[in-house]
């Protein structure tokens, strides 16, 4: 699929600073202690991509703009608070750039404070009375974990195929994306087709996503990542385009002979790149992803038109523009620059 | 306070084995990797005293059995989620009598199972559309996680008063025990002022539960424990009688010395604890337990009476009357056996 490159972005009506304020507000605890880890937390604020879709998801049609906001805030907490545990599981140093929650004040309160953020998300989802918000993101909840416990001891396997990946990334990223675009549409006057293709549209959007960052943590340069290149082969984390080059009759042998001998791993990372790259793996990986764009934009066909349709269209592409001067080395489709 | 044994039990009406299938049944995924984690955790119930206190103050009036299960289910849920994340903030490797779930299936593990049992907890509360509960059980979370950061870096600040020393225990049992019932109350058809009753019988409860639990870390086996002695102690967590003692002009200076000279804290452990003995600060601290039973023995004066009341004023006596052959020793009016 050709992707072209966003248009020029008119002012975004996502309300960041509200959002922001938002979640100031729900973690302050009175509690120095308590309240220096949560203002750490929240110094740094991402891409906020999550409240992003709740917001433009549920702006498509008529909505309560204080439920809206709340819900945004909601699936935000929850987020972060999966990162939080995550950097404790994965003893991780750094997040979004500098020194991770448990780097910095430990283990202890991060297991603490990602609780913590956990129980302020369903406490404020409750407050509005969201019975069909409640019940999608707790169930995406349980999916995250339980997918994460599955992929532990998983390292390293070689055997994993197609079906086994997507259902990896589906648990891991793709249905909180999902997740969000629902339940936007569930807190505006959408109706059920509505909510349906929105969140089909949030999951295709996931995985791109995640196949997009599978693909960038190979060949972006550690400055971009923020963490060493190849940091997933390393780690025995078998992504996409090693499982698409692991099918290749002319490289499979030769990858997998190199990904086998686990010590010498680090010193064959370059060769192991450079075989995905030549075999097409990465080209191909980015074709998977830019599939899963245009199916995504398919979703939206149909929905009311206007200006937060327009920004879920480009929010396909916003994320695809930041990493369109890697990505477009690799596949051809990418290099049309406006 | 004089603290009867209890009277000749009846047949207990509380359905644990309901509760446990259901327990199990909301916590199977269909994968054999997280199941086998959560049979585990799930294969020693533990007292269930948190879904008895829900079940027995619903109880107390005309109410659903399918709710009041779940919401006793939910609570276990909330309580296991805590105690999995505790140990792996602890590095604890026993518990109930055996490896914790940290031990054997590690952090990693643990962490996500704490997180999935949470989820499962909230989103079987929403099912049946209780926000009053989801409300308060959030709110008690967040309570309980603040709590524990607060307490972080406080290990052996020998200043810590009696005020502070209730906060403490507020925050990691007694509001928990104090939401058991008030949810219980919740989800029947009591007033008002009867779930105020049975949330201030709950509130006192968890304190003297907790004081309890203090005493019996000291002067306890380490058989009945499951633990060594003097776990508080070597640990730093500074518990009622040794803030007592501290209090006390004839022997604050001596105590205070052992415990400020922290490389020899597990030497002089036995020589602490007689001194805890012999100022009657054990004694004291008894005494602070059995008047918060006694205290939430008259908040239930009032309530609707039955089988379900007497168990409530009877759960009071049950778990003392466990630790009877122990206390007694300490507090005279303890030892009056029938």
């Amino acid at each position: 699929m050709v992707i072209k490159p966003s248009t020029a972005v008119k002012a975004d009506p996502f309300p960041a600073e509200l959002i922001q304020n938002r979640l100031r507000q729900l973690t302050r605890t009175g509690n120095p202690k308590v309240d220096r880890i949560m203002a750490y937390l929240l110094e740094e604020s991402g891409k906020m991509l999550r409240p992003r879709l709740v917001y433009h998801a549920a702006a498509i049609n008529p909505h309560d703009p204080i439920v809206v906001r709340d819900i945004a805030v909601a699936v935000e907490l929850i987020h972060l608070a999966s990162l939080v545990h995550d950097d404790v599981i994965d003893s991780a140093h750094l997040r979004r750039g500098r020194e991770s929650l448990n780097a910095r004040f430990g283990n202890h309160a991060s297991v603490l404070a990602g609780d913590y953020l956990f129980a302020a998300a369903f406490n404020i989802i409750n407050r509005h009375q969201q019975n069909q918000v409640m019940e999608n993101i707790t169930h995406t909840i349980q999916v995250m974990c339980s997918g994460e416990i599955m992929q532990m001891g998983q390292a390293y396997n070689l055997n994993i195929g197609l079906e086994e990946y997507y259902d990896k990334i589906y648990r891991k990223t793709a249905c909180l994306f999902a997740s969000s675009c629902k339940i936007g549409s569930l807190i505006s006057q959408a109706g059920p087709e509505q909510t349906r293709q929105l969140e089909q549209f949030g999951l295709c959007l996931g995985y791109a996503y995640q196949i997009i960052d599978d693909v960038m943590d190979l060949v972006a340069d550690s400055a971009i990542l923020g963490k060493p290149v190849g940091n997933d082969i390393t780690q025995g984390n078998i992504t996409l385009p090693v499982i698409l080059a692991l099918q290749k009759e002319g490289c499979a042998e030769r990858i997998k002979a190199l990904l086998e001998r686990r010590s010498s791993i680090a010193a064959s990372l370059g060769a192991i790149i450079n075989m995905l790259i030549e075999s097409g793996s990465i080209a191909e990986a980015i074709e998977h992803a830019t599939d899963f764009l245009e199916r995504g934009q398919e979703h939206l066909a149909g929905l009311p038109e206007g200006e937060n349709l327009e920004i879920l269209k480009r929010t396909c592409m916003s994320f695809i523009d930041h990493y369109r001067p890697v990505l477009g080395r690799y596949h051809p489709l990418m290099e049309r620059q406006a």
